[in-house]
């Protein structure tokens, strides 16, 4: 074991997760950024993307069914769903799980992470192969605003807000979303962590509640993710998380392992000092 | 900084969490543990207890509130309380900022982990010092044997189940417990995280529900913990944790960063995959 190496993603100065890397399945630089798969005998399967965990065969579907549900269960037939970023394909595997869903359309900068989640992410990957998938490579800035009016749902699934993902957490993109989305659509994100990342979500929340009418904040624990306390943003013009939503249709979703209709509602509820740093209309916004 | 060294409580073989120490302020073995107190850039004071983290300073508010509060909270008028370890004070302090409450006795074993803490983590120590606290050095399992028809609420705050804390988490202790209590009174405990102990964490719920007709696991996330994850046990002969519940009195406890009644409410909401490994009564607890 002695000569086996180990990663440790900071989350901040003094602290940080450490992993052993018991097997490197993947170690390549993508014209976009640095891709990492490995191993370990704890976790499973664990994608890097620029040194930070994007993923672990042990706690995705923490994140994955987290990020989808929600959204698509406030929604109340929610057929067009666009995921930005998102290519390993884990966030389309539990949206095709809605049988509403006609079309679930995939738009990933970054084919190599597609391929290797092909080969190496099996338990992700499979949501690219489900009939309803639509897989488009390419940037999903220009994409979306190209198809404005299309969608009941989008999903942005990106990397961190540095690097060439960040125009995903700016209002111009926003705008954007706001114009592919039909009357009554929802816009989802995955939004960091307060915990150590504060400066970057408070403006997070701060450029959605300029674009959007209704932000509301909710979360997961995801413990291999960075202060392991993880937050999604719902955004909409026109609908709030609650009246469309319909119990007995998400008690329907079939292979969950950590969603459920009560946790939805149960994700909403905040702690305190993730209150104080958003909204008004965000507090108001428990479940 | 190269010269510092860092600490890693491991989670599992391949994994852990790790913490830089910027100065030893405490280190030393007791008639009970080994017991080391450091300062860390990020997240402040840690206290280790046989190189397990107890508390750090940024994220105690989480344990220490969520492990009082509801508890306190489903009794309608909680006015004799036994704190059963505790000896870094953070659970009286929360104990005594309930109104009700005349007395909260904390029996701890191991004295110098209370004179280490009145040194080094005034945060928490401060509340052996309220009016309202009593402070027993002792064997728990002795004293609570000895008093038997005393408390409202007993509060278990101890070590993992490994070593001289085992006893507080087995029958025999638990039917003592039961003992202490007045009518409709609740035992509540500190249970692991199910996430990389689930022998344990399975072997006290069975425990438990041996012993306690009403028995519910809620769950926060402490991100310094190992899998960040973790649980409590509610336990109770004649009370559960809802028909007394006041959502108006919940709101009234001062000085909170992580508890309200709504997080109340939601905690008791598990994640699908720490449903299964719980009786059906667990299930039903849902809030």
């Amino acid at each position: 074991m002695s000569d086996r190496k180990w990663f440790t993603e900071f989350e901040g100065p003094g602290h940080g997760r450490t992993l052993r890397i018991d097997e490197v399945l993947v170690d390549v630089t993508t014209p976009f950024q640095k891709l990492k798969i490995f191993e370990n005998e704890s976790v499973g399967r664990v994608m890097l993307l620029d040194d930070a965990v994007m993923l672990t065969q042990r706690d995705e579907h923490i994140y994955h069914e987290m990020l989808v549900h929600p959204a698509l269960l406030a929604h109340p037939e929610p057929k067009d769903v666009l995921v930005v970023g998102g290519g390993d394909g884990g966030t389309l595997r539990e949206v095709v799980k809605h049988p509403s869903v006609v079309r679930a359309v995939q738009c990933e900068i970054d084919v190599e992470v597609m391929s290797y989640s092909r080969e190496f992410l099996p338990f992700t990957a499979c949501g690219m192969d489900h009939p309803k998938a639509e897989v488009v490579v390419g940037d999903a800035i220009e994409y979306i605003r190209g198809h404005q009016d299309s969608f009941d749902v989008v999903i942005v699934d990106s990397t961190d807000p540095v690097g060439f993902a960040e125009g995903l957490f700016r209002g111009p993109f926003y705008d954007d979303v706001k114009r592919s989305l039909r009357a009554g659509g929802v816009m989802v994100q995955q939004t960091e962590s307060p915990l150590f990342e504060r400066v970057w979500w408070n403006r997070i929340y701060d450029e959605l509640h300029q674009s959007f009418t209704n932000v509301h904040c909710y979360w997961a624990v995801i413990p291999m993710y960075p202060g392991s306390f993880w937050t999604f943003g719902f955004a909409s013009m026109d609908r709030d998380p609650w009246g469309a939503f319909d119990e007995a249709r998400g008690a329907k979703v079939p292979d969950l392992k950590y969603y459920s209709p009560k946790m939805q509602q149960a994700a909403f509820v905040l702690p305190r000092w993730a209150h104080r740093q958003v909204s008004l209309s965000q507090e108001e916004g428990g479940g």
